[in-house]
């Protein structure tokens, strides 16, 4: 008789005693053997083509089985070029600079002690995500990047795949000469694996990263025992302002709602200036309405056009990740500003304006992780931010915030140069 | 019939919704506005002495009532020296330096994008303490300066002295024209209200800083729903290597080990190189006995002098904070490493040699907040850092490590200048 919880439980206390044994290795690896592993790794994804499609083959079976949507299966699937990109992002990690021993300041007391902020890896990382096997990839390359072991725990709709790809960069690891246990996947869909992670491995994991939908995030956030780095929702907002030039304000709110829809960083809700509801509303709305966005607007917005639908209360706070808009006329960059803080989620916001105190304004007082002047919101993004590769976009205050690249997973210690002084 | 919970909860639910509503006139505050708080602060703390002096001796006499140790006391006593001490201190952290709104980093893009990060405060910070009333004026003027809103809880034994304290600090405010709600401090001895702030206000509190022993420590480690930094314990160790100078290692030994027994970054453990057991190692014990510290030691060690009491696994693990050093002789400073890697509270290690290849190592090594070359590890201090007033020094390796000041309390924030940019 098996307890399957006690073989959970031993499952996870090996993998966690594996990942806290690799990492010493891992924070001493110069970036010469991490981006060997790391490029050695992806050449096993593209020398693998076959059998990655044949995985993903019994995943999408199983996907379609359950009955998973249409963006599910997408975000599932594997072929020739979505395996290519894999390959070339971790080449592209491997290309950027080594953050681990970088001195981020230096300076010497009074009494000649020298001191050094030294950048370090955070430790073990366990990364929760949804069923996209590229995932599996990127954070597993990232994190080996900045010198962390990390535990990856996928959907279990794609544990094939991620299988197949963790056993690419566990070959990668092979080939540097680096612990094999830096890079774990863990090898059950057994959802108690999750739970376990979040409240029993204190011990072994320094950081959880949830990476996905608001309710795995949410979850991550309320049970886990050890800190987070949190990825919450994206409801960002443009706000035109009365001094806005019309043809950048339409350009922008395009760009920012339409260009890529379910993005964190694509706008939900538009904010007009009251000042220029004759001017600028109407044809604000009519370039979104004719390239098929749906529109919910408040009375003014509605004035314009019969296909506009009333805004409710909950549609100021939604993040619909798709072709809808919610559009409100505000009193001024102030009322914009009360708006956001009210229902924002505290991610991107941007101002349209050619006023600089408007702009000033907006910038200090939004209280956000990303805050934008004559620009899509679509930047929030590390790789438009010249970060490199990013596991996503925290809109946690504590540790990081904004893109999340190799930088930000990592740590630091101070390291004091003497020559026998003492403080008595 | 009044519920004594739902009381607390009520309490506690005013309290941290008038923190979140101070908290954005703080975080625009000037730093003119922000001194000239703290100034006024200083000034009422120095007018207010009799009444503090006062407020006091109620703490003292239920302090003695309930028995409290000796330290105990000692920790809870305010005198005119210790006023002006804290006075002082607030006027010190007024001559620091306003970490809101610096640029931490800038650059421009390749499509003409220019972001800055920023430095923004946390938000409201939850601070726990025993029953030291001076913390009361140091965390709130170190959280005021760093633009966030705090709520106070200090020990139960130190209310009556902490009410007279924060009202100082309110009397600040007011003539600063801040909120006073900016720095609250918990009216309450009732224990449920530290429960409450550790579960119950993740929608009021941003970060939790436990300040006090192990025990208050480990218990917002484990309940806290929000972000900690926390200060666990140090125990630090003195590695003394076969190339140390002898003087030197006494000296920075005596000094690590006695200066002052009772705070965090005092040493431990000493670890001698097997290699000058002969040499070295008699020297250092008898110079530790003849201060009067107890020794307590491997084998090698006792054979040096009969007072020298016998060394247990325990010894170790164990943060004595009083006179009292556990002593092992290790095999070169690789086995140092390795002890202290298994006996260690990642805090605070120093490596007394003239080896420079021995000092890289142990340097690069030693995975701690805080490593040391030929310094004793009682500089392990903000303001010996050069960083000003300090919370604490963090053991956690999440958000801050090491000192924890004014920089430490703050987030950031990117600011994005763009003119009409749009992603596709």
């Amino acid at each position: 008789m098996t307890d399957p919880a006690a073989t959970v439980a031993e499952l996870m206390q090996r993998i966690g005693a594996a990942a806290v044994a690799a990492q010493p290795a891992l924070a001493r690896a110069t970036r010469a053997t991490k981006d060997r592993a790391l490029l050695a790794a992806a050449a096993a994804l593209r020398a693998s083509q076959t059998s990655l499609v044949d995985a993903n083959a019994k995943d999408l079976e199983v996907g379609r089985a359950k009955g998973l949507s249409g963006a599910m299966m997408d975000r599932l699937k594997l072929d020739p070029a979505r395996i290519e990109s894999m390959a070339k992002g971790l080449e592209d990690i491997a290309a950027l600079e080594d953050p681990i021993g970088t001195v981020i300041a230096e300076w010497t007391r009074p009494n000649g002690l020298r001191i050094a902020r030294v950048r370090v890896p955070l430790g073990v990382i366990g990364i929760i995500y949804e069923s996209r096997p590229n995932v599996t990839a990127d954070a597993g390359a990232l994190c080996l990047k900045s010198g962390n072991a990390v535990i990856l725990r996928g959907g279990s709709e794609s544990l094939h795949s991620s299988t197949a790809i963790h056993a690419c960069l566990v070959a990668g690891l092979r080939a540097a000469g680096l612990p094999e246990a830096a890079i774990q996947l863990v090898p059950t869909t057994d959802r108690a694996a999750v739970g376990y992670m979040l409240a029993q491995m204190t011990d072994y994991i320094d950081v959880l990263v949830p990476r996905g939908g608001k309710t795995l995030v949410k979850r991550v956030q309320d049970e886990a025992r050890v800190p987070v780095i949190g990825h919450l929702e994206g409801n960002c907002h443009v706000y035109v302002d009365r001094a806005a030039d019309l043809d950048m304000a339409v350009r922008i709110v395009l760009d920012a709602k339409l260009r890529r829809t379910g993005i964190c960083g694509s706008a939900e809700t538009l904010l007009v200036d009251g000042a220029i509801v004759d001017t600028h509303l109407p044809t604000l709305v009519q370039a979104l309405l004719s390239r098929g966005c749906e529109v919910r607007g408040d009375a003014s917005t509605r004035a314009i056009d019969a296909r506009v639908r009333p805004a409710t209360e909950e549609d100021w706070y939604t993040e619909y990740l798709d072709a809808i808009i919610a559009v409100r006329v505000v009193d001024g960059v102030g009322a914009a500003i009360e708006h956001i803080a009210r229902y924002g989620s505290a991610h991107t916001e941007s101002i349209v304006t050619q006023d600089a105190e408007a702009a000033r304004r907006f910038l200090d007082e939004v209280d956000s992780a990303i805050v934008l002047h004559n620009a899509s919101t679509q930047f929030a993004d590390g790789g438009e931010f010249g970060m490199g590769a990013e596991i996503g976009i925290s809109t946690d205050r504590f540790h990081a915030r904004g893109p999340v690249g190799v930088e930000q997973l990592t740590s630091y210690k101070y390291v004091v140069r003497g020559s026998g002084q003492i403080r008595a």
